[in-house]
């Protein structure tokens, strides 16, 4: 049987992934009477004289909301809030699979900025952090800035940070294989929508300095008038140092790293030929990647990454986003700043020794139980040492992981 | 240890009372990718493609939000929607317990009705119905109002509805001890918050006509014009046939039945003896109610019913909600409407059978794992024969409950 066909199959039977249970006995009255009234008046006083007492008492310190408008899920476009719950479920699934959080699906009836902005807002006491996923390019920059302005809970939009981070994590690995420094690849990015914006941005964070972003209209620069918007007019001043102009192509010619955040079979020998020596590819479209495995191999590619669990090097945010919240929730951060992205990043990118480090692994693999717990642990610390964490105030050593 | 001590240790530590489980094993990559990317995608193109199919393949068809704004949780007030969670995670866990709901908590930071109504609104995709919870009259009802209105999934406020439905129940069974009939008993409620409002619609819809309703002004007559609000201009509209003004006292003189959902000790041995012969008491002030069990039997109260779980005859709204949400998703209602209400009645009433009735035995006991399934079955036949509901659009007879 088909993939598809089974996967109709598994959704049917269960009804869905998810399932709410409770951690607690309720057999006879004096059970209840914990449970619920009159004993459960004693946590709702405490925590009203104060309010960070919720942590103690309930779930809200482990509990994330997967927030979607349902307007750009998997590569299936506009599909509406209940299509998008399945996806959102299996969401919630990897992050108690892989992290030991408890999280639920939250699909909006609403494609407004500024209502999904006031309706998270409004749900977010209920919460330890907000998972934002699959929210159409440009909405979704500004719905995240606003949200991380106006709560005080984590804000993290998957999409985005989780494919940014095991991109930086990969590349750090890539480059050891062939030699080169971050300070002085050329970079070329092509596709401009939520992803290919947040990678732009953490690899300027991580210390690249020459990144050209293409999208369908060709190269990006300062002075373009053609399909613009105001985050291409900051991605056209933050990137592009040469302010070279053209397509795609012209952009290619000597670059030592193409990120495809794309489409399907962009790329051709004529393209990789014309990038520098050992060239560096990660080929993100999904579920067909810029380039294929077997032709970036044929054609001379050195090291490729795609989203493909049937290749080596897959660039997976399965490697990110569990353990960000882990530790996140960990430390009570009441932000996932970018010291704790590229603290992700580096712990994700050292569980390759060096003695495994291999053309054909840059990246740990996808189901490595080991990332999670490592990238909570440094995501926390992160969090600690940047200030934003409500447990610990001070620059303390912490334990944190699953 | 005290009841407080104990419940304030048992939510420390296990850190709330729910979680979050997957319902299916994710071991290895195939596992992935039925349940995440890219085998998702088939549950959601279908749901894309024909709406009502959220139902087969996701949570949504079991899965229910207990919704507050913290207004008026227990007898506490307005403490928020952080402290109104533990009772959130209560309802929930009940919701589970008792009719195996997935539910979860869902605490709103506005008290803004607009506001509330938009929010529950957009997140009602992900949901198979909506549980209102311990808000404020007299805004919950309009509130309810609305949201029956503009969402397409059943809204159900229970401090009204679930408190009237038992009471409800408790009314029938008593009636039958002092061999009175609906149609000639003069009924005084006290209290006009959200119990108190919902107790007076149901019991006329039940077919009692003589309800006269007190609040801290005195008897509630039209033309009164302290204390007044619309809600209120409505019950001296529909109730009070007599047209008696004056307070609680005078309106107690002759009464049949009186129902309290006011303060503590508020009756007095004057009152019950100015009462009609055979008084029935059902005092639901909590923790303590209107009129003590002992002073209620020692000053000649036929019938007493509590909100205490250590005496008689509890009114606990423990017999209806689970039941009632149990029904309205297993025929994929789409209200739950007041045919659907009248048969939770009928089904708690009917459970304590004529044998087994005795002053002290009314209501069935909270803890009866009859009673759940039994108005599961009864809400789902009713909102069948009613037409509201999406899986059953004839009047055929379905096997509904637990």
């Amino acid at each position: 049987m088909d993939l598809m066909k089974k996967a109709i199959e598994m959704h049917s039977e269960y009804r869905g992934k998810l399932e709410i249970n409770y951690k607690i006995p309720v057999v006879d009255s004096y059970d209840l009477s914990l449970a619920y009234s009159p004993g459960v008046a004693a946590p709702c006083i405490e925590i009203e004289n104060n309010r960070s007492r919720v942590y103690d008492y309930t779930i809200k310190g482990n509990f994330v909301a997967v927030v979607t408008d349902g307007t750009a899920v998997l590569g299936l476009g506009d599909i509406g809030p209940e299509a998008a719950l399945p996806v959102m479920e299996g969401k919630a699934l990897l992050l108690k699979r892989f992290a030991n959080v408890d999280a639920v699906p939250v699909c909006l009836d609403t494609k407004d900025v500024d209502e999904i902005v006031r309706t998270v807002k409004a749900i977010s006491p209920t919460y330890g952090a907000i998972n934002l996923e699959d929210i159409s390019a440009p909405r979704c920059f500004e719905i995240e800035d606003r949200l991380r302005r106006e709560c005080n809970i984590p804000i993290f939009h998957d999409d985005q940070h989780g494919t940014a981070i095991v991109v930086g994590a990969g590349l750090q690995n890539a480059l050891k294989i062939v030699d080169k420094q971050k300070e002085n690849v050329k970079i070329v990015i092509n596709g401009a929508g939520a992803a290919g914006i947040a990678i732009v941005r953490l690899l300027l964070q991580i210390g690249y300095k020459n990144i050209v972003m293409c999208d369908s209209t060709g190269v990006i620069y300062q002075g373009r008038t053609e399909g613009m918007n105001p985050i291409k007019e900051n991605i056209a001043y933050i990137t592009n140092p040469n302010r070279i102009k053209g397509s795609l192509s012209e952009a290619l010619v000597g670059a030592d790293i193409f990120i495809g955040v794309s489409v399907a079979n962009l790329l051709t020998e004529e393209h990789i030929k014309s990038m520098s020596s050992d060239p560096i590819v990660f080929a993100l479209a999904n579920p067909n990647p810029e380039i294929t495995f077997e032709n970036a191999k044929a054609w001379g590619v050195r090291v490729i990454g795609t989203g493909r669990s049937d290749y080596p090097n897959q660039v997976n945010n399965l490697l990110a986003f569990p353990g960000i919240f882990r530790g996140a929730l960990d430390v009570r951060a009441t932000d996932i700043n970018e010291s704790m992205k590229l603290a992700a990043v580096e712990a994700i990118a050292s569980l390759v020794t060096d003695e495994e480090l291999h053309e054909d692994y840059v990246i740990p693999k996808s189901l490595d139980e080991r990332v999670a717990p490592a990238v909570a642990k440094a995501v926390g610390s992160a969090a600690i040492e940047t200030g934003v964490s409500d447990l610990f105030q001070q620059p303390l050593k912490v334990e944190a992981g699953v």
